[in-house]
């Protein structure tokens, strides 16, 4: 399944959610985390950023079970190391 | 199509993107947009934005042509208005 993460937080917890992120992810912008997991590893994900995340951040969590029903376009110099995935 | 834009900018660009996004999706936080469109209103909005954005800003657009292919789940209460379209 393919999985985008977004999510807005304070700063310090910005990074914790960021490194918990990039081990399964791939990093597309600021608070923006996207790329191909297993069920099981969503679930862990979710998981793990419910422990790390602050009280007062927010979190959406959009996944699409089969990625030829997602059509991703950019536009602009990406900071991220996504755009040869999909 | 559901469609879902993110995008890194300077600041002052946020607060245009902001205001041109809002006039066709939701604001879910900080530049991320997300919503209902009609293929016409996305092609504008992709088009709205090109003249819109800075020069080193990056947008990313997600689309999805039938929402019944889009699971989408949150954690931590939401700043944008959002959390009762899907």
């Amino acid at each position: 399944m393919y999985v985008i993460i977004v999510y807005d937080t304070e700063h310090d917890n910005c990074v914790k959610l960021h490194k918990q992120l990039k081990k399964y992810l791939f990093w597309n912008q600021n608070s923006v985390f996207e790329g191909t997991v297993t069920v099981a590893q969503y679930a862990k994900i979710k998981h793990i950023l419910e422990e790390t995340r602050a009280e007062n951040s927010h979190i959406t969590f959009y996944s699409i079970e089969n990625e030829k029903f997602l059509c991703r376009e950019e536009q602009g110099s990406a900071k991220g190391n996504i755009s040869n995935i999909l």
